[in-house]
């Protein structure tokens, strides 16, 4: 890897610490923070580690108005033997930049970012949790700076890298959750920003999360957005169906995000010799799949959870309950798998861990 | 109105002004900024007019990472009598309320964000242009303030008001524009955010923009995003037709943005007695018109341009030339009476005119 030029500015007020065992998710943040600035005609330049601290703009920023913003999300772990390991961190630039691709964004220099969050990484590594379950959460990000009320792509970019430890997602062990397929609500369809990583996708799905939350409901199934018949996500989650034997999950279409989480579980079932396919799946099968008795299972997969089973799923009045509301075996053994592999405590087979020196 | 309290703290660096006659869109901000702060359980607070200076914000801000915002777009104009107005402000804050439902976000009192609005002005309204055909756009809009990486709604916000003197958008006159219909992207789709003025539609957008661009087109032709197959909006502007007589214009259906210039414009044929009628049209049904010749005329409709008469439309590899490329002599008329009503000119039977004391 090509020795990049990454100038740092240690914080002098170090913060206090969270204790390790009581994390949340996503509130607090560490000592430093990665900075990369694009200027139209002079590319990506002063790529710096300075003290965590707040950003400041014209408010006139594109970013504020038209949202041009990509984002990704990945996690760091110490292993038992005290070593800093990331999961798939080249997975996530690469999708990074097919992100700023469709939002018209300066592809980035997947290399230089990843050299950036390991030395980041290694300034704040006193920040990395070391309880069960625990990890640091990694947040790179790109948004449109310059000032300027036309709609067109910005002349000027900031990437970042922040940073933050949190706690065990499952706090009392891996548990099913109730989802709500959605009715009224759409994610994304194709020919939109389903697929790119991008804040909009996020803002437009609040309001279903709120109604479903409302009902009593931990998340929503997406349907596709030209019939609603169509599967396409869980919350922000991608989502596998274990039906008589065979794991199905939706295809990728175009409105659907090609999860990291996803296509490391299609990579473990495939080394295991389980049958699992990417096809177009309608929510009748499902129903026609769960009548039949042959729904064994459901699960999202994303990077803040890796594996969320699903216990239930509501659909035009019917409550699917899958698995008796329990974890399924499958998603139990891949959970574990995966966790072991992110973790350090099983082999690693695909290369999946990156070592952060 | 009720007499809010809002604090003033002045600039004592007053900026130098541009040449009102060398003005181009949304690069110049006056001297003063409006802003109120939303805390949960609070509620909005703080109103206060400040010097227009950079925004500080967390790096984890909900705004960077999930696109929680809303915005809108108004202009206030000197008339000859020297008086500052503006035009239909009322129904801009209650659409910017709208978005803000839509966005999981907190609804604002319309009757302050005005007051304020006026106040701002009145301080700022040397940098109102009076040269034929400029005015003074007012861009309000929310963004969600909380430092926070879950996906949920901000518990903090802060609305904002910023002005920039603009040119006119015709430098020689109003003039007609290729648009070239858009077949891979989509805008947005019923169940999404297609209706709320909210930052991801813009930058979904970019991307067929730029290819238009290419191609030598101004702007694109939004079909819908269930069958590609009916009219959506042109650009950022919604579209109105001109065929054998009678005016028609997509019908509002969840995906299309309430435009108040497109409001206005079915107000005043409503107002001519000139037939207009909202429903769904296919790209068929206008292609069809044009083989009959009975296409007469067809143009957007947007706060910027007030009028965007249409000379081209590229459609399945046919070039459908309308009323000869020129502008059409109602998209003409409608034109002047709308910006005679906004700057005073003429006579304003609707009251839309909005003084600013």
């Amino acid at each position: 890897m090509t020795n990049y030029q990454i100038d740092v500015q240690l914080s002098k007020n170090k913060k206090e610490k969270p204790a390790f065992d009581q994390l949340s998710f996503g509130t607090v943040f560490t000592d430093h923070m990665f900075i990369l600035d694009y200027t139209e005609g002079k590319g990506w330049h002063d790529a710096r580690i300075v003290p965590y601290q707040p950003i400041t703009l014209d408010p006139a920023a594109i970013i504020f108005h038209y949202g041009q913003t990509v984002f990704e999300g990945l996690k760091a772990y110490v292993t038992k033997e005290d070593e800093i390991v990331l999961f798939r961190p080249d997975q996530n630039m690469k999708r990074l930049n097919r992100s700023n691709s469709r939002l018209c964004m300066p592809e980035l220099d997947e290399d230089l970012a990843i050299a950036g969050l390991k030395k980041l990484i290694s300034i704040d590594k006193e920040w990395v949790p070391n309880v069960a379950g625990t990890s640091l959460y990694i947040r790179p990000f790109v948004i449109a700076t310059e000032p300027y009320l036309g709609v067109a792509p910005s002349k000027k970019y900031r990437f970042m890298i922040i940073l933050s430890p949190v706690g065990a997602y499952y706090k009392e062990g891996i548990n099913p959750v109730k989802i709500a397929v959605e009715q009224d609500y759409v994610r994304a369809v194709a020919g939109g920003t389903g697929n790119a990583k991008t804040a909009g996708n996020y803002a437009g799905a609040l309001k279903a999360q709120e109604a479903a939350d409302k009902e009593g409901y931990a998340q929503v199934l997406w349907l596709d957005g030209k019939e609603k018949k169509y599967i396409e996500e869980v919350g922000s989650m991608n989502v596998f169906f274990k039906i008589n034997g065979e794991v199905v999950t939706p295809a990728l279409n175009g409105s659907i995000l090609e999860g990291i989480t996803r296509k490391s579980v299609i990579e473990l079932l495939n080394h295991w010799n389980i049958p699992v396919v990417e096809k177009k799946i309608s929510m009748e099968d499902i129903f026609r799949a769960y009548n039949d008795g042959l729904l064994e299972e459901a699960f999202g997969t994303g990077t803040a959870a890796v594996i969320s089973p699903i216990g239930e799923l509501f659909w035009q009045g019917e409550k699917l309950v899958i698995n008796n509301g329990e974890t399924g075996a499958l998603a139990k053994r891949i959970y574990d798998s995966l966790t072991g592999i992110q973790t350090g405590v099983a082999e690693d087979p695909f290369g999946w861990r990156m070592k952060v020196e």
